[in-house]
């Protein structure tokens, strides 16, 4: 039996950095648990000068990526540059060479994932990405291996810890998007360039790869109907309260009559919920399995430390099996290559779904009864309706919550009320989960 | 490499349906995961003739469990008969003849662990338990793999649906135990012995499994101070949900000083956190981890197909791994047998917690300032009080709420508190987690 597993590492950031603590602040309780040590051999990064507060031996740092893809004593590769380029290069080179990869790269997985998951099968070596989605929560392993024996009828979540905190902020503080976007840059909480986080990319991203696994399918991540946060208004949120729903970035997906919904938006879900109850960089997952029923994994969806717990069980994984000279055990995109099969994914239009809607209406007679229907037409049935502060002549918030109904007619209902004279600005329509339809 | 993994049952009660169904109804899923089909080929019961609607192929059913053992084609046994005696034989037996064994047997674990461990590695066979704890819910592997990377500093969970389901009924109702425990029974959510699920050796007996995994060390059952619901009287909920708190059967295990509390009771958890959110037979268990922070599993913690998928998931794990021709990938008690130790369990004596205490007092003065001078003596620091229904020279309950304290003085302040004339019956004491000190 091999007497030391080696890692090399490529990239040095926040993760990478938590990686390395992880590895050697708990090497000895890893190697208690493995058998033999996990060794960080090396390191690339384009700055290895900057004092990261961690002492590595002479020769672990290096600035050429190629060091540690060419040295055939590494066992592992870890990937944590991030972006589509050079890291697929990286990974597609190290699997070429017979290395075990390990990566947290969503965007590369959920764009390139038939690709860097095909050329794993072919090298048959192993490539690990659990830290890809819900940062330390294992629900790669979950969906993977501990709920295998599960056909999945739907998964949910809270799969963007930026976005979540944002909307904690503002639900809780009554605060506007762009304020709580700037104070969660300031706290360190949003990058500069938000956009993947808060337009619902990323929570994309994620969703794809899980929708990947659980299905044995690929998607397209540009047919997973994508909705941010950032149009959301305060008085959105304040009426959902008010209705009893919080407002959540969910990602869902949901198996029906052998065809998958995959979409991401802004969600009302019951204020009593455990979705609900999830603050701050927080993630949940919520997976329902044919036998298991509802099962869900609740943790840190980022950060350091966190994602790198999810960084080392793969590498703990991968030693365990290369210690038993094995690969592929687990097959990399859960279902055997062979098996895995193309899946109509059901255009956002075909969905059906409870709706919350506000428009913008002038305060005079009549307006809810042409408005109401013009629901009735489309065969939309009315569940509540709310009009706060009248007005008389004024522009007021009208909300209509509606039961399920088809995602196609709520769209045309709505496009005709736009049309209507007392109707000011565009609707605003959200939909809900988890309620009583 | 083998066409077929082969799997013997021994048990056709509950969770054994549930593993049929699941086995047979899943099985295209689980063979395009897996790569090869997985064949129920034998099942032992004694009762081979109640019809449990479900067709076996011809010579499936025997009530000879050797058959089971003796079976060299047989490659993993899964053991669902519960019990000491004759469970533990059988698995030894079939651990010695290499064949891999699944079994959800929790009691037998808790109690037997150390010796079915050490036969499992000896024989350099698997042995999965997933079933054992948190029924449907993968804590096990997340333990043992997921979260493979942390020290963990603490676990704590609702642990044993019954329980929980009970507490959640006489809180919801305000109907005492009694009455709440003979619904259970009659909705078949209680036994007809209802012992270990109600005095907390259940949730002591998967308690001692995760410690085992989690810290590499065997517990010996007996040293984990276990308390159950039956002598909880509504008024304790009363008064708890009355300072935010909800009561719950909680088992705890904490990483102190080189040391491990291992304690199973009633406690008070905040009536905002997630634990007290967990109604029903669902159970939750929460790992604090040095690296990934809190991670919480949330589950049905009992059910036939929920336990199944349990089953089912570690006859996929072991299928996965006799394909490869290897066993003992993850060690079975998660560390390496060499490197488990001794860890010395603290007894209750010496933990320190926030109390919950509730005196039946005479109402006249000067009661309170006696009780209070008396835990000030023992260096007790209250931080609440609470007394409801005046009646002068009447009984009635004085509850008080403690900071940090240590157990001990505790005891020694109600020994010395309950010897005072104006007490009547024994005073109710409850500990409380997850709020501020």
């Amino acid at each position: 039996m091999k007497s030391r597993i080696t890692v090399g590492m490529i990239g040095l950031g926040t993760v990478g950095c938590g990686v390395a603590k992880v590895l050697l602040g708990n090497a000895s309780l890893i190697a208690k648990r493995v058998g033999v040590p996990i060794e960080l051999v090396r390191i690339a990064d384009l700055d290895i000068t900057t004092d990261r507060g961690l002492s590595f031996p002479d020769g672990t740092l290096t600035t050429d990526a190629q060091s540690v893809l060419e040295d055939a004593d590494i066992d592992i590769v870890v990937e944590l540059i991030g972006g589509y380029d050079p890291a697929k290069r990286f990974i597609l080179k190290a699997l070429e060479n017979g290395q075990s990869v390990v990566t947290a790269n969503k965007a590369l997985l959920a764009v390139h994932g038939e690709e860097i998951f095909h050329a794993a099968t072919s090298a048959g070596v192993d490539l690990g990405f659990e830290a890809s989605v819900g940062g330390g929560i294992p629900i790669i392993k979950a969906l993977t291996e501990g709920l295998v024996a599960n056909a999945v009828t739907s998964m949910f979540g809270i799969m963007n810890g930026t976005s979540n905190y944002i909307l904690t902020k503002m639900t809780e503080d009554g605060k506007g998007f762009e304020e709580v976007l700037q104070r969660a840059r300031d706290e360190g909480y949003a990058e500069a360039d938000p956009t993947f986080d808060v337009e619902g990319v990323d929570a994309a991203h994620k969703l794809a790869i899980l929708v990947n696994l659980a299905f044995g399918t690929t998607v397209n991540i540009k047919d997973i109907h994508t909705e941010g946060i950032s149009r959301l208004s305060t008085i959105d949120l304040e009426f959902a309260r008010e209705f009893g729903y919080t407002i959540k970035l969910l990602s869902i997906a949901k198996y029906l009559d052998h065809e998958i919904e995959a979409r991401v938006h802004p969600t009302l879900v019951p204020s009593t919920s455990p979705m609900a109850q999830v603050g701050g960089v927080y993630n949940a997952i919520h997976v329902v399995g044919d036998a298991v029923g509802d099962v869900v994994l609740y943790g840190q969806g980022a950060g350091s430390l966190a994602t790198a717990s999810a960084v080392v069980s793969d590498i703990v994984d991968i030693a365990r099996s290369r210690l038993k000279n094995i690969a592929g055990r687990v097959p990399v995109a859960s279902y055997q290559w062979t098996h895995r099969a193309p899946i109509r994914l059901r255009p956002i239009e075909e969905i059906s779904s409870m709706y919350y809607l506000r428009f913008m209406v002038v305060d005079e007679p009549g307006v809810l009864s042409q408005i109401a229907s013009t629901l009735g037409e489309k065969n939309i049935s009315i569940s509540s309706v709310l009009q706060k502060g009248r007005q008389q002549g004024q522009t007021v918030p009208l909300v209509i919550m509606t039961h399920r109904s088809s995602e196609r007619s709520v769209q045309a209902a709505i496009q005709a009320i736009t049309r209507m004279p007392f109707v000011s600005e565009s609707p605003m329509l959200l939909r809900i989960e988890g309620a009583e339809s």
